[in-house]
C-alpha cells in the first residue's frame, strides 16, 4: 500500500486545521485600533499555532516522502496525531474566552505534547513497517530524536509551569518552535546520497 | 473511469467533516478547569466521532485502493454515504445544545446507521461495476459482511434504546467502534496473493 | 497546461462548500423532537443543496475527465462557477434566518442560476480551448445542451415566482434536480467509442 | 524534492480560505430585500477577496507548474504567503463588525500587501533553488516584476490613505485587481518555446 493517499488526507486535515483557526479569533468589536489591541494576544497565539502546524506539515512532508509502505498501525498512529492537531483551534478559542488563564495555557501544552507523541508513534510505525535499513529509517537521525525528546520535555514542563507563571509556559512553546525552525536537512541529505 | 478523483473528493469531504466538528464544541466559559469539566461529554462525543470518521476513511481507502472502475451508481451511493457523514457535526452540536437528551442520542444512531447503509450501497455498486471476480469483490470477505450486519443491527437497536437508557445506546456506539478497530487485514491479504 | 490541478482545486472548493453548509443549519434549541421539527425546512434545503453541489461535482468530473487542455479563460470561467456555488451556504443561512421568505427563496434561484451560467461558460471555454473535434466537444451532446437551457429557464422563472408562491419556486428547484439525476451517459459513451 | 505536494497543500489552504470567507458574511436579519441591502458592502468585499485569492491561486498555479525543485526556504516563504492569505476572512469579519471604518480598511491593505511580499519571497526562493536559467526564472519577466512592484506601492499607499478617504483606499484595491486580471501569458509562452 502506497503512502500517497495518507499524505493527501493528512495534508487536507492540516490545511483545514490551519485555516479554520482564523474562525476562532475574536474579531475587534468596532473599527478602531484600540479594539484591535484586545485581539493582539490571540493573534499571537494564532501565529504560534500556524507555525506549529506548518512545522508538522513540513516534517510530515519529508517523512512520507521517504516512506515506501504504510500499514494499519501507521494509519492509526497518524490518526492519533491528526486528532490532537485538530484540537488546536479549540484551545485557541478557549485561550480567547479565558483571557489566557492558566488552564487553557496548560491545555495548549497538553495538546501540542500529545501531537508530538503522535508524531513519534507515526515515525516508529513507519520504521517498523519499512525496516531498519529503509531510506526513512536512516533519515531519522540521532539529531531528530534529540529534538523530539527535548520538545516532549519542554511540553511536559510547560503544563505545571503554566499554573505558576503563564509567561514562562508560553516561552517554552516559543522555544520548541525555534528548536525546529533550524532546518532539518538530514532526510534530504540521506536521500541524496 | 478511474477511482482516483472519487477517492480525492471523498478524502476532502471526510477531512473537512473530521476537522470542522471541532468548531461545534462548546468552549469552556472561562479559564478554569471546572469550566472544562462541562465540556467533557461533548469532547468524548468528539473522540467517538473522530474515530468513526477515521474508520470510514480507513475502510474507504482500502476499498477504493482495490477498485478499478466506477460508474454513476458508485458516485451516487458514495454521495449518499458522504451526506450522512456530513451530518455528524450537526448531531454533535445538537448533543451539545440538548445536553445529551434522548432525541439527539437517537439521532446519532440514525446518522451513523444511514452512513453504514451508504457504505454498504457503495460497496455493492463497486462490486456490480467491477464484477464478482474482481480484486475488490474477492477482498470483501464473509467477515466484513458479518461486521457490517452487526453494526447495522446495533445502530437499529440503539435508536429505540436511547429513549429508555441513553447510556446503553452510547455503549452500543462504542461497541461498533471496537468491532471495527480489530484491523481488517483481508483486503491487504487478497491483494498480496 | 493540464487539467488535473484545476480539477483538484475545484474538488477542494466543492468538498468544502458541501461540508460547511452544515455549519449554517440552525440546531434544535433543546433535546426534544419538537425542537428538531423547526429545523426540518432548513434540513430539506440542505438536502436540496447537497444534491445540487453533488450534481455539479459529478458533471464537472465528467467534463474535466474528457478535457485535454485549459487556458486562462477556462480558469476564470471556472472561478465564476465556484464563486456562485460558494454562496450557497450564505443563502441557506438567510433562508434559515428569514424563515423561507420570498427574498431568500428568490436569492436561491439567482445563485443557482448564475452557477448554471458559470458551468455553461466553463464548458464553452473548454471547447474553445480544445477544439470542436475534441473528445470533450463531442461529448457535450444536444441533450446536455437542452437540459442546460431548461434549467436556466426554470431558475429564471423561479425568481419572480418566489414573490407570488414560494412553494412553486421550490418545486422548480426540485424539478431541475430531477432533470439532472437522470444519468448523463453520453460523455462515457463517446469516450468509449 | 518535487513541487506537487507543495502545490496540493497550497491549493488546499486557498480553497478553504476562499470558501470559509462566506461564513464571515453577516446574514440579512430577516427575509426582506431591505435587510439584504445592509449586506451589500460586505458582499462586495467578498467578491473583491474571492478575486484576489483566485488571482493568487492562478499565479501560483503557473509558477509551480514551471518549478522543478523546492527546498526549505521555498516551503517557508510559501507558508508566509499562506499565513497572510489566511487572515483575509478575519479582516472581512472586522470590516463587517466595524462598518468599513478606517482601521479595518487599512488592515485589508496590510494583509494583502504582506501576501504580495510573501509571493515575491516565494518566487525568489524558487528561482534561487532552480537557478537563473531555469524555466521558472525565464518565465518571470520584467512585466511580472513591474506588476508586482506597482501592487506593493498601491498597497503601501492605501494603508495611510484609508485614514483620510476610505473610498480612495478601496479604489486602490480594485486597481490592483484590474492590473492583474490582464492575463499574464508570459509563463505559458516561455514554456511553449
Amino acid at each position: 500500500m502506497g503512502a500517497e493517499r495518507l499524505a493527501a488526507f493528512t495534508d487536507g486535515v492540516l490545511a483545514i486545521a490551519i485555516t479554520i483557526m482564523v474562525l476562532e479569533l475574536r474579531v475587534p468589536e468596532d473599527g478602531s485600533f484600540e479594539a484591535l489591541r484586545a485581539s493582539v494576544p490571540v493573534l499571537l497565539a494564532y501565529v504560534l499555532s500556524f507555525v506549529n502546524v506548518g512545522l508538522y506539515w513540513n516534517n510530515h512532508h519529508h517523512m512520507l516522502h521517504a516512506t515506501e509502505r504504510i500499514d494499519g498501525r501507521v494509519l492509526w498512529a497518524n490518526m492519533f496525531l491528526l486528532f490532537w492537531l485538530s484540537l488546536v483551534p479549540f484551545v485557541i478559542r478557549w485561550l480567547n474566552a479565558g483571557d489566557f488563564a492558566a488552564a487553557p495555557v496548560a491545555a495548549y501544552g497538553v495538546v501540542l505534547g500529545m501531537a508530538a507523541v503522535g508524531y513519534e508513534l507515526t515515525e516508529r510505525a513507519i520504521i517498523a513497517c519499512n525496516g531498519k535499513d529503509s531510506a526513512v529509517a536512516r533519515a531519522v537521525s540521532a539529531d531528530r530524536n534529540l529534538k523530539g525528546k527535548i520538545s516532549l520535555i519542554l511540553y511536559a514542563l510547560a503544563v505545571p509551569v503554566a499554573f505558576v507563571t503563564r509567561e514562562l509556559a508560553l516561552a517554552f512553546y516559543v522555544a520548541v518552535i525555534l528548536l525546529w525552525l533550524v532546518p532539518d536537512r538530514r532526510i534530504e541529505r540521506v536521500l541524496r546520497d
